[in-house]
């Protein structure tokens, strides 16, 4: 069936979101390639991981422009599963997840060195085989060699990004309660007619939608920021282990969302792979 | 086309949010009847708050019976236009918006009774025939009457409806970093294959889900005890022109909603009626 948007602002949105999600398949793969290899030259590391930094840059200058055409989209997107949008802020992950993402990476990987540590029962240090982990070589244990002053780093970040963010939620907050207010409010009060044209009231959604495509800019560089004071704060390895990390949680929300919603919303479907379960 | 969720839970959802915008509809037919009428009495006003309050009551209980087997489609429902999701809060409106439309109301008509009063030079008091305003009798106009008493009582409403509010926000800002965490980031990390089903995550997930319905029905709680309690303050004929405000706004902002869609989704469309441009 022909998509009946195509050619309007929402279909270039769309083209945009599935553009970025194809980059961020082809970031993956190149990433895990490094890293698996065992990638000592930092350097190289570093240009990857300044690509990856200058595409997720590139992808909110396009998300601005198209949002400043039709920003309402962008809260609840129509291509995100629901159980993605139901976990939006601000059109986007919250920014402190990253951080979240840092602290999860190293409480796993430490935990990991923990239990090989036991199982090989190798007292002579912690500096042991990891090929029986999931991952393997660029299996993410990197982030268990974090320095005490980095996570100082990273938790002073946390904070500072948690201010931000309130920030940024009080001004949405301010946003949506305006539309119980003139002339919004008051112009739907003495309509006779339901939802009947009017002028101020275009005037005012316009210019709300205005309003929540600045906001949306101003989330977009908060989560970037955030990651870029991450991955300065981490090494070549660690940054590169994060990327990926952050990278493949975004890529598989989407498919479990997707899942999910197979099994939730057509219960008597016929699609005989197996691959989900069905009522 | 047959909807392709028809006997899903989502379809289920839909016509419980169906039946609750005609019933809306209704509600506000009668509402205006009665303030239209100049309703001196107070009792049938009361009894209409009443069924109105109990209304809004029953459907929060069907929301909570729904969400409670898929929660996600709540925050960001199929059924509402792109307008009305990216102002959701919580899957509804913020409880404080309900506040700042009696403050609206109040100044609103202030600002026409000073009009009316200034036109009609009627200096011997403010008492003046309101029949050329866009409501005429039974158009909000109750409001004006407002007294510090209430206004005081309204102002501290506010002030704890906020503070319930952050709280909430809050918890639904835990609830979504909890996706970077431990087990969900973690087994997205360490999976080959992208979206592979996981039982970990999958009990994650509905976990989380799980959480979402319970902070839904909170958030309703919240939305529920801040109109009760504005009925309380406000005098009967008050309580029912705020009542028909804010069933007419939810009516307007998705009959808006809608219109500003089929503009910008349908950029080529040609209906020469000229109310709205179709495809």
């Amino acid at each position: 069936m022909e998509n009946p948007c195509s050619s309007s602002i929402e279909k270039l949105q769309q083209d945009c979101y599935d553009e970025w999600m194809s980059l961020q398949a082809k970031r993956m793969t190149e990433l895990k390639q490094a890293l698996s290899n065992g990638e000592k030259n930092h350097d190289k590391l570093r240009d990857l991981i300044r690509t990856s930094m200058r595409e997720i840059e590139d992808y909110a200058v396009k998300r601005s422009e198209y949002s400043r055409r039709y920003s309402s989209n962008y809260f609840a997107p129509t291509w995100n599963t629901c159980l993605e949008n139901a976990l939006l802020w601000m059109g986007g992950c919250r920014p402190s997840s990253f951080i979240r993402l840092v602290y999860a990476m190293c409480g796993s990987q430490t935990e990991l060195r923990l239990t090989n540590f036991l199982r090989h029962n190798n007292i002579a240090g912690l500096n042991i085989a990891l090929d029986d982990t999931p991952g393997g070589i660029g299996g993410g244990e990197s982030m268990s060699d974090i320095k005490a002053e980095q996570l100082f780093k990273i938790n002073e970040l946390h904070l500072k990004t948690v201010e931000e963010e309130n920030k940024l939620t009080k001004q949405s907050a301010s946003l949506q309660e305006d539309m119980a207010d003139m002339p919004i409010a008051i112009t739907a009060f003495y309509k006779e007619v339901i939802g009947e044209t009017d002028v101020a009231v275009e005037r005012a959604l316009d210019k709300h939608e205005e309003d929540m495509s600045s906001l949306l800019a101003e989330a977009d560089k908060l989560r970037l920021t955030t990651l870029a004071k991450i991955v300065e704060i981490l090494t070549a390895v660690q940054a590169a282990d994060f990327l990926l990390a952050g990278t493949k949680l975004q890529l598989a929300m989407h498919e479990w969302g997707r899942s999910r919603e197979r099994r939730l919303l057509e219960p008597f479907g016929g699609d005989s792979s197996g691959e989900v379960a069905r009522e």
